[in-house]
């Protein structure tokens, strides 16, 4: 069934006359320059390629030494840069943590050059200046001009496909480069092994293993080129191997076909005409050279590279129309752009067989779902996966199978923390798989065994011996002298214990449910009403000294200081507010955090996002207090809550290469766009509820699977009217200020009416 | 079918009163001293799983550095050490060259120590003393008390699975060391990658991967405990990994239930009581952790350590009993140790579900046969593949598709050179896999295509880029120039060529059969008629100057010099004495190769044996000289033959450590050893003749897979009575010097009459 929805997706849907050409709102260049560590390379929705130009990884420069700068290169393409060094296969989209970057293509004119020379001088190695006058990033399609030799470089992409295009000059030395060292987060030289194969003329396969933020991982590959090469060749740069096993027999540096080494670097050399066009196709699988060339016949069979792009672009095109909004040209920019960074990851990790590389490294088959990896939780569980329960149900269905199966593969017992290509990084705290597997339990999209799945969640809310979760049992907290991060982590298990209970609630385990609704209130135990902030507690019960409420470093809080995690209660406002000292407390503590003056030296210490990732106090590019804005609901001054998330969607997202003020951490600050635009926001995923806001568009019509439609009207919309007066559903006047899942799920229609002027009631 | 007759192999045969204890005779010790390079541990015939002890490896006492002897611990084994290591699951019998060595386990007590320590002082570490006293080496079992914790350790093996049995003492500290990182050729680190999962506490799976002898090889295994361990731990030795990735959220040095890295030593903890006996049962696969699995439930469901080394003995003494000889009682020993050593390799390369890894790293399926690795094919195909002919045809037949598949899943498109665990390591000359092939072929055993199997053969003789072949097609011969093995090249290629020939023409290929029956004779090409001796030819066709006939460095020839060489002409004995002069000549150049007096110096250049391995200036230890004392049957001196034969008997085997002359490579030396000792050898494989020598034994019966029995008596059989009158085969005189294969094949007798005194005519 899956494989069958997957070639519709491919083909250009027969309604496309009814669609809107919504792909020319798509600027994959946003997010590029500074913190959004975004690529603008191409991709399809949930791809398993992304086809992107590499601007650098670091060790090219500095000979592979680890020098803390490795984090700018975490999509491999920073817009500020003059040269090219190559374009690779596998990107993360937004990452504040680096890997991938697999299997750099460069082509080349001239006396071959298997170093990449340096950025300060491109003619010194296979590395090309460019300008992005001469630069084109479409939905599914990237072009850009190789100024060293005035070849001309295009990419599209199918789901386990990356196709090459490049224009040559004419010349009797024309060479594409197969870079099979170089790899992104490459430090300390992440490459374990590489094996290829030349099985013919136009056809090699192989693999590369790298150790690097994935343990261990293997990418197989096949590389199918439009023409005969030549001849061809290698180099490997790794001295111990030169000289090893059958070197004496064979000459294996040039038109040797079987390869394997740490560090290798080939060639394939071309004779070309003017303006000859030379394509490659390359396919990834997870599992063997075998797969990876069935991937390769079963999606891109042919050489029509316009074909394949506008493949690609029908297939985003279809996505984007799911939403139609009406909105200034800016905003829709803003908007499907967003949409497009939240519809890459989780990305597809299984080959067109169903076979996927497990937890245990074994090759499995996925049996009735798509298996995906790439799984950011500690960002995504807040918008990301509750956008997709409403515009991706079917995916996110698969996702969630996809955690299950991690699980049951996983020795430790445990959901992914953070996991990609079979592997877990750990990154982040929390178990916040328990909160994507909640909502989608709660909001009826999983449809695998329901007590299963929380049987997983409630195991791996139980695992004593990770990050605390024993003592957290124990003592209802993390003692400070545990943990540098003891206070954001017993906040993010007690949000993640309510979503425990909440589905324990839906599947009548009472006993469940008792037990993790007493766990969800934990986060009092690090509450300090003496200040009215969360603080570090100790073990012996006391509060931290020498608490600076301002700082992120060293307070016991990860991407935030206690002025954002202490409204992290996402599940219970209103005894949060309570505790707090009540609703006028509360709303000056908010006034306060969105007005303050935050002295730099505190930004100095933030992670992860540029001084105007910030408002105030209130860090937006960072994701803790993504909900915060949304509070003023509950404490009756919605218009504020209006009036900050209109600024937040002026200020933090731009239509400019250096418009994200944050990293977008694989969709989740898109959602939040596209939630926050649409005039709604999931405070609590676990729930059904949404908390309402105030739309940025004019319209908005959700197009659902279950075929419903889902219509949004903003009567009275301009940038100066925020203020929501009234909001009608299907025509009845909403009394509070929150939406059901299933509200949008039944189709229907929202109606705000805006004004200039707040409705304070 | 193949499965079913595996099974039946496992099961003590219902004919076994009928059998002999012929398993007593097999000593696995012999060849384990100085240059015979076996090892004594238990493997069942032809088997995936060689247990046996490592006495080192050479990497414990030199920091990975190589220094040269990794050489002599091919084996893992040597006889004159004081402490065993451990015990590892890989090994290679007889060769020359080292890989292997994978996963080795060490039992202990008291302080845990994860360093293996060093040989002089065993208590510096996990190893231990042992003494020869204490250690029982048979035919599918091994036994030694290991001295510094009195341990006794026993080991047994199926096909796929290793089990080990350690009796301990009383202690709450009894613990496992499994050290991944140890392995034979060890130098310069070859582990490239290590995975293990820790499933439960009885289970352990994973993989090992290794960079040595063999380029890309991968070994999986699963690890099962006969009762649960009470707690286990790691230690990674790679300094650069021990902070990576995961290592803040976890404590992974203990009880952390994956594992990953490149050097890796693990412990598993027990309490014991006194003698309390804890097993392991230890599988590999070539494919995947679930194949070894499988592996292990489908060959060693239970824990009875007696009941597997019964069944392993007892497939020994099923192999055994195909031949009964009737002999003293120390060339019983040395008979069916030969018969044992030669029936280890090949080595069963798939998996139980027939599942195996390619030499193109894909995994593939056998379909109809059993797939086979480690091919020493330049040593093998002189004798062991021709004995396997008569004794193994069903196996040789699967070998020969095991070559084939090789030769299919081959960019390069060659058959094997010398092949192990899906890679060749090219090592040694010639494209001996056509000698095998032809063999199987001529004798009737190959049941596949046999014209698909020739154009694998001509396309593998006409890669030109190969060590010289091209320039040996164009010229006749290799340059000295180019080569510093260009005679004995040559030699093996015009060899080689005419089995190719012999192919063609039992296929009527005439073509062929022309071309490479033209290309037979290029051995005349580097016959010096000047000097009557092989000598290297310059590329203008001039001879060598300065060449030293006795010496084997820098003269044209590997593993020899040209008084061995000159004689190589194996498919054309008569053209080659012709060439050297006539039958007299010829005579007196044997006489004084067997009888010469060869000055230490030239020892000293030859390798791979010991000053033993040589009569005269005749070298036994290495191959090429092997058929060269059945060369007087071609010059009417039959009797010399004869003579020469069993002296080599008699000075080159004997029933102790130390009882080989040279290397055991894979079998080569047991095979003739057994031809020899039964009356015959095949000169020249791809012919379906064997040309007569002097039978060692009272009286043999050959029991044939097609149910004949062949049988062999040698009337008046003595020490001294070496020399035959007569032969008789089925009672009618023989008129010439050889049998056919036919003539073994189709039962029946052969008949000698020995005599002390010569029957020259």
């Amino acid at each position: 069934m899956k494989k069958i929805l997957f070639y519709c997706l491919l083909l250009p849907s027969l309604s496309v006359s009814a669609q809107q050409n919504l792909v020319k709102y798509v600027k994959p260049i946003i997010g590029t320059q500074k913190m959004g560590h975004t690529y603008p390379g191409a991709t399809v929705p949930f791809g398993s390629v992304q086809l992107s130009p590499d601007t650098d990884t670091l060790s090219y420069e500095l000979n592979g030494k680890y020098n803390g700068d490795v984090y700018k290169y975490c999509a491999g393409y920073k817009y500020e840069d003059k040269t090219i060094v190559g374009f690779s296969h596998t990107h993360f989209s937004g990452t504040g943590h680096s890997d991938l970057g697999d299997f750099l293509i460069m082509p080349t004119q001239g006396k071959l050059q298997l170093n990449p020379g340096v950025a300060s001088n491109p003619k010194s190695g296979f590395r090309s200046a460019f300008s992005h006058d001469n630069e084109v990033a479409e939905a599914g399609y990237y072009k850009v001009k190789l100024d060293d030799n005035n070849i001309t470089a295009e990419m599209t992409a199918t789901t386990r496909v990356g196709m090459h295009q490049y224009t040559f000059p004419k010349s009797e030395q024309s060479h594409v480069i197969l870079d099979l060292m170089s790899g992104i987060y490459n430090y300390d030289d992440k490459t374990v092994w590489t094996y290829v194969r030349v099985v013919n003329d136009t056809l090699i396969t192989g693999y590369r293993q790298t150790n690097g933020w994935a343990r261990t991982r293997t990418v197989y590959f096949a590389m199918s080129f439009s023409k005969p090469f030549k001849s061809y060749g290698q180099k490997n740069f790794e001295p111990s191997q030169v000289y090893k096993g059958f070197w004496r027999k064979f000459d294996q540096t040039k038109n040797f076909p079987e390869i394997a080494g740490k560090r290798i670097r080939m060639y394939f050399d071309f004779s070309t005409e003017e303006n000859e066009k030379v394509k490659i196709k390359f396919a990834l699988s997870p599992v063997s050279q075998d797969n990876a060339l069935e991937n390769m016949r079963a999606e891109a069979p042919g050489w029509d590279f316009e074909k394949v792009k506008q493949q690609a672009q029908a297939t985003w095109n279809t996505e984007l129309n799911k939403i139609k909004v009406e909105t200034s040209e800016d905003d829709k920019i803003n908007f499907y752009t967003a949409m497009y960074h939240a519809f890459i990851n989780p990305t597809n990790y299984s080959d067109v067989n169903g076979q996927y590389k497990g937890l245990d490294q074994n090759v499995h088959q996925a049996n009735g779902f798509t298996n995906y990896t790439t799984f950011s939780l500690w960002d995504t569980y807040r918008a990301l996966h509750p956008f997709f329960n409403i515009m991706q149900p079917s995916r996110n269905n698969d996702m969630v199978k996809s955690m299950m199966a991690h699980y049951d593969q996983s020795t430790l017992k445990m959901l992914p923390v953070w996991s990609h290509y079979a592997n877990d990084n750990w990154c982040m705290s929390g178990y916040h798989s328990v909160s994507v597997v909640a909502d989608a339990i709660i909001k009826g999209v999983y449809n695998g065994d329901a007590n299963q799945a929380l049987d997983a969640c409630i195991t791996t809310a139980n695992h004593r011996s990770y990050e605390g979760i024993g003592e957290y049992i124990d003592k209802g907290y993390i003692a400070a002298e545990r943990s540098g991060t003891s206070v954001s982590n017993t906040l993010e298990y007690a949000y993640d214990d309510w979503c425990i209970a909440q589905m324990a609630k839906k599947l009548n385990r009472t006993a469940v449910y008792q037990e993790f609704s007493k766990r969800s209130a934990n986060w009092k135990n690090v509450f300090d009403k003496s200040i009215g902030f969360m603080r570090p507690k100790m073990a012996d019960g006391s509060f931290k000294k020498d608490f600076d409420a301002l700082s992120t470093h060293g307070q016991g809080f990860i991407e935030g200081n206690t002025w954002n995690y202490s409204f992290f209660v996402p599940h219970d406002p209103v005894s949060m507010i309570a505790e707090m000292g009540g609703k006028q407390k509360v709303a000056s503590r908010l006034d306060s955090l969105f007005t303050m003056h935050l002295p730099d030296i505190f930004f100095a210490d933030t992670e992860d996002i540029t001084r105007e990732g910030i408002i105030g106090g209130y860090v937006h590019g960072n994701e803790p207090a993504h909900h915060v804005a949304y509070l003023y609901n509950w404490i009756d001054q919605s218009w504020k809550t209006q009036e900050r998330v209109r600024m937040i969607l002026k200020m933090q997202y731009k239509p400019t290469p250096d418009g994200l003020g944050g990293n977008d951490d694989c969709g989740q600050m898109s959602a939040w766009y596209m939630f926050s635009s649409l005039g709604f926001y999931p405070v609590s995923p676990g729930s059904d509820e949404y908390s309402l806001g105030s739309p940025a568009v004019k319209s908005a019509a959700l197009t659902l699977e279950n075929g419903k439609t889902f219509n949004i009207e903003a009567i009275n919309q301009s940038d100066k009217n925020v203020y929501v007066q009234k909001v009608l559903l299907n025509g009845k006047p909403l009394t509070t200020h929150t939406i059901k899942h299933a509200d949008i799920t039944s189709g229907g229609k929202l109606t705000f009416y805006m004004s200039s002027k707040p409705t304070k009631k």
